[in-house]
């Protein structure tokens, strides 16, 4: 998505530790307008998918959740972590490991409102390491829900999450993907669009 | 707003410690056009207001502040919690009381995307002892923005955060206000809707 690449190409900012802060538009200040726009181009993708549910997990993913929902005209959900629980006890859970914050932890949706008869959409802003989709997606097996894609703004090609998840048979479409990095250079993947 | 009235009559969940679970269709699982209308009513009320900017707290804050700046077509930002931040030195920051774990937090929000240029919406799903709309409130206040006013869409009239921001002479905007609950019942203050 060539608008996605060239705000992260004028407005990202590169850190040690392969950090990319997209701060200005994605992920703490909003930009509305690409949000609406990444919202409109996971519903040219999946619009024959027979999505009924976009599923997230907090807190930065709730946004682009918010706006895919809105050109699908479903209800979303999103995954909560557990020190802001209170779901009482029908809950699915997972673990997930943050490689920011070295350490694990778990994630919870209520049973009420993911269930077999779902079909999904996952929708996250990053794809590193992949362990944040690998919870939801262990959360959708458990629900017994089917997972039509998982929708990602910016995958950070370098790193595995996109591979193995593809290699498992996820279809995984990220609208930028960031095949190398440092201070004074990104490199996105040359992708054609998905028909 | 009476849609938002007869979702929580009909939807709403009274625990012990007035507690009040929207889960089905606000904060958990969110219903795409009770938010749309959500964000169309902050809009019909604030719309003359001169807004640049929307502020929340992340997490559930963020769906309410998505489809409003939605129909704003301004920006919105959201304080980081601060397990969360990964913001950088040029923060404001404040802190937050929560009853509900009975434990004050930090909040943070990058310095770059509030300023005394901006006129900001404040919105929330929850108003009950007002401690985050008061952080929101010293945040601007740092920045040297404009408060037009506080956008919330439940409020918890039998507790003291809606009276005490109204005191201080806030515009405080609740679509639904309750003034009492019990198991069996839920009275919601009677309003004209505002002008």
């Amino acid at each position: 998505m060539k608008e996605l690449e060239d705000r992260i190409r004028n407005e990202g900012k590169v850190f040690p530790g392969n950090i990319l802060k997209v701060d200005s538009f994605l992920n703490h200040q909003v930009d509305i307008k690409l949000l609406d726009d990444i919202g409109t181009e996971f519903y040219r993708l999946y619009k024959f998918a027979g999505i009924t549910k976009i599923l997230t997990i907090e807190a930065s993913g709730i946004a682009i959740a918010s706006l895919t929902a809105y050109h699908f005209q479903v209800p979303f959900v999103f995954a909560k972590k557990a020190q802001s629980a209170n779901l009482g006890n029908e809950v699915y859970t997972s673990r997930v490991h943050s490689y920011t914050h070295n350490k694990d932890y778990p994630i919870m949706l209520s049973k009420s409102y993911l269930t077999s008869d779902d079909t999904v959409l996952i929708v996250d802003d990053f794809l590193a390491n992949g362990k944040a989709a690998e919870g939801l997606l262990d959360i959708c097996k458990q629900a017994g829900a089917k997972v039509a894609g998982i929708g990602i703004c910016v995958e950070k090609g370098f790193q595995e999450g996109g591979k193995v998840l593809r290699e498992q048979g996820c279809r995984v479409t990220s609208l930028a993907i960031i095949d190398s990095m440092t201070d004074n250079d990104l490199v996105f993947r040359s992708h054609e669009e998905e028909k």
